[in-house]
């Protein structure tokens, strides 16, 4: 298996290790200087293994050898409430190091599922799901650019026990030795087996696993310490930035020009007299859910995305009017910050995820990846391809995690789009809702709907799927985004108490 | 009392509401668009008073009001456990809105004072000196810029009794009424008392209280629309930028021209056999302090400050290399960020303030205020001249919550630090600790060494002192702080098991 090479009995000798390190932590130190300076991408380190391996001590190394004020180090002890009311993955979104940085994450996301088989708490098939997940996930980062090293620190049964008895011997390390420790000893075939698939399963070209031997402290020190820098290096000198092949064509509109925005009949409306007890129907059912008991075991989060003027903001005000303040929180979402710049592209999004009981509403939203950032030419081609899939997977977390997802694509004509513009720059309040840029995309529009094509097709899934609103027609618009708020709140919530009667 | 005038029975009738309404909105919407295109600083509304007095209504009708994507309101329920471990300020800290934004806050750091205070939870003199610290911190950030609106709802009791009678009787309604509220309507002579108090107490020229009576909604609403609108105008119009007058004099340099860092003797070293063993000695005793059990409940605070070369680096490497790494954190405080800018100045600092049970190694600080930003000219006078107090009242929160705060200032002479740069420009992996700018702040040593002087003179305080390190032998100097830092966490686990004795 994976970790036969790992009980050769690998050794350094002391003469070796002390020529070869003042070299190493020079070059070490350099590589960590050209990073920082140039922020050209992340370091994550993740550090797994058995225990009494050398985790800790060559973690501890790392920071001894390199400059420890540009290296965080994070260990995931017991989740906190903050913690538990949020996606699993969050803690480690938080945990994520910006650009120029080093990371080292212990466990990180590999501990929980592999201790969870071996403790027999999950079946085979959903660690199954959960590699597949992880996978996804570490692919995600490494296509943004991460330098992801994962390290496996290995010992033979033998030499395990061997350690454990070492360190229960000598009073200042005994400490160090739990019960824990002797009943994890037990089951360490099952561990090996386990661990083993679980390596094979999450190996990637991009983020493969290294194996190291732990019981010479030397040779498990030199070899990651000169993996490391063999990596940073070729990183740091790579001359052209990574530039990964895209893996699908680009989507192309149906050949028989029949489109989902397309057959959308926008003359759908809504006379006055109706809309106003239909808004008043609609927003009380949802002022009272929102005060359901069992609304505080979940959160909903809303996301508006239609072209300039479609009545974004004028939806949004009918949901918040029915509303208490203190429940719910508006994002506009702009440009990124430059913190948000130096992570992941939906790092700006998990940061904000609110705790449970809260609503969230997005105006546009993390999909403008693939709508103005496509069209715009903000991001490769390949970035935005494989954006769908990171956004679906990113909404199944939320989902799971009880949050109501409630997606909305507002569609209006180009011509009504016209009657909007010139009425906004004619009305003093509104002046601030026009400006040149929206004249500017407005000449794009054909880009924009075939991007909106391509996205609702892709992204529009069992789990999370979109509502289409025909807005030409505003009063029509709110009431059909109200009404689908409201069901899809109403069905979450009876599927709670369902859950609780299982 | 300030609550007589708002017990006059005010009324606004339906007619005059509605011709005024239109006008305010579109001011409000008008002015709220110049705030957030110019950012010229955060709207910080406080909201507290009576129940009843229709605190939330308001704040929905603001939010209805308004653009609600740019308003964030927030609630303060139980602590989070994440909030538990931090300063009580903290989670107000995490809830300031940056410049250009709303934030409104619920109750805010004023709820807690009067109602502990009512319960008989703390004695007067407890509720004077939180008042104390509340006036300093509003003053804080009115001068960092924000614009505080503070509104208090009233009712007199007879009214809050008839309102609460109302609310139980309508079945939509009911909810809202809890037992809570008709305990503390027992209490409502009391409450009143010592709400009078507190609000006469923190009114301020800056950050004044208005009372508003609550009884008629139209007459609440726009007396706070327009008591909303005048403030925000006449802020966004002020043609100059603030600049509130220098209250001290710039401190001088003693007549005598002594002064603590020139009476230091920089003379002082220790040899090389000395040093290997005591340095063995003092890293073996802060690695078993940081195993302490008693250690998870508190958390060390670390700040190195020093001329450039001063050996900061060094020293804190002799630390971190005592400690685990999953125990501690370093923090090289360098340039802001754009997010960090948008806030008040120390609030880049507490948004790292750690968990119990770690270590936070900040190679420079928040002193960077009244070091690096005063010599350059980055900030007013007025600016650094107020950070003195500010940052003693920020040091404060962190050692009542249980921090050790140790703050080093190594101090080496002028012909040393020339001696390390020539060194450091001759040595291949430490040319990254020389640039140009070292040696331009080198030509202002004698305003940096005036600007340290004066830094420890006004924030050597009893709670946290400076330590001051002769840093022209490295070896001397890294010894001194370790020694130090041991004895004062020595010092506090002690206190630690005393305070429990009791």
């Amino acid at each position: 298996d994976m970790f036969e090479s790992a009980e050769l009995g690998h050794k350094v000798d002391k003469a070796a290790y002390e020529r070869a390190v003042p070299k190493l932590r020079e070059a070490l130190l350099n590589a960590q200087y050209d990073l920082a300076t140039s922020a050209k991408f992340p370091v994550i380190i993740v550090i797994g293994g058995v225990d009494g391996a050398g985790k800790g001590e060559t973690v501890n190394l790392l920071n001894e050898w390199m400059d420890p004020r540009h290296i965080h180090t994070h260990a995931f002890p017991d989740l906190s409430d903050e913690e538990r009311e949020r996606p699993r993955m969050w803690r480690f979104w938080r945990a994520l190091p910006p650009k120029g940085k080093f990371g080292i994450l212990f466990g990180a996301w590999h501990t929980e599922p592999i201790v969870k088989r071996v403790m027999h708490e999950i079946k085979a098939s959903e660690l199954e799901q959960e590699i597949e997940e992880i996978v996804r996930f570490e692919k995600m980062l490494t296509d943004e650019g991460a330098l992801l090293i994962k390290l496996w620190f290995h010992l033979s049964k033998e030499r395990q026990r061997k350690r454990l008895k070492a360190l229960e011997k000598d009073p200042h390390t005994r400490w160090r030795v739990t019960n824990t420790d002797w009943e994890r000893f037990k089951l360490y075939g099952r561990f090996r087996k386990i661990s083993e698939h679980y390596l094979r399963h999450t190996s990637t070209g991009d983020a493969p696993w290294t194996v190291i031997e732990g019981t010479d402290a030397r040779y498990r020190s030199l070899t990651v310490g000169k993996l490391l820098l063999a990596a940073l290096r070729e990183r740091l000198d790579r001359k052209a930035p990574k530039n990964p092949a895209v893996r699908a064509e680009r989507p192309q509109t149906p050949i028989d020009q029949r489109d989902v925005l397309g057959s959308l009949n926008l003359t759908k409306s809504l006379p006055k007299e109706k809309y106003d007890w239909q808004l008043e129907e609609w927003q009380g059912r949802l002022n009272q859910l929102s005060r359901d008991r069992k609304f505080r075991q979940m959160s909903v989060t809303i996301v508006f995305e239609g072209s300039d003027a479609a009545g974004k903001g004028g939806a949004i005000r009918r949901i918040t009017g029915a509303l208490d303040a203190r429940q719910y929180q508006g994002i506009p979402i702009a440009a990124p910050s430059e913190e948000e710049r130096a992570q992941p592209y939906l790092w700006r999004f998990w940061r904000h995820l609110p705790r449970r009981g809260r609503f969230s509403i997005y105006d546009r939203s993390w999909y403008g990846r693939v709508l103005v950032e496509r069209v715009e030419g903000y991001c490769t081609k390949a970035d935005w391809m494989r954006a769908y899939s990171e956004i679906n997977d990113f909404e199944e977390q939320l989902v799971r995690n009880d949050t109501v997802l409630a997606k909305f694509w507002l569609q209006i004509g180009k011509e009504e789009q016209l009657k909007r513009f010139q009425l906004r720059e004619k009305t003093s309040f509104k002046r601030f809702k026009i400006t040149d840029e929206d004249w500017r995309n407005r000449k794009k529009w054909d880009d924009y709907q075939i991007a909106a094509d391509d996205m609702i097709e892709r992204t529009s899934t069992s789990v999370s799927p979109w509502t289409l609103i025909e807005a030409n027609d505003k009063f029509h618009a709110r009431v059909k985004v109200l009404k689908t708020l409201v069901r899809q709140i109403e069905k979450a919530l009876d599927g709670l108490g369902k859950d609780k009667d299982l």
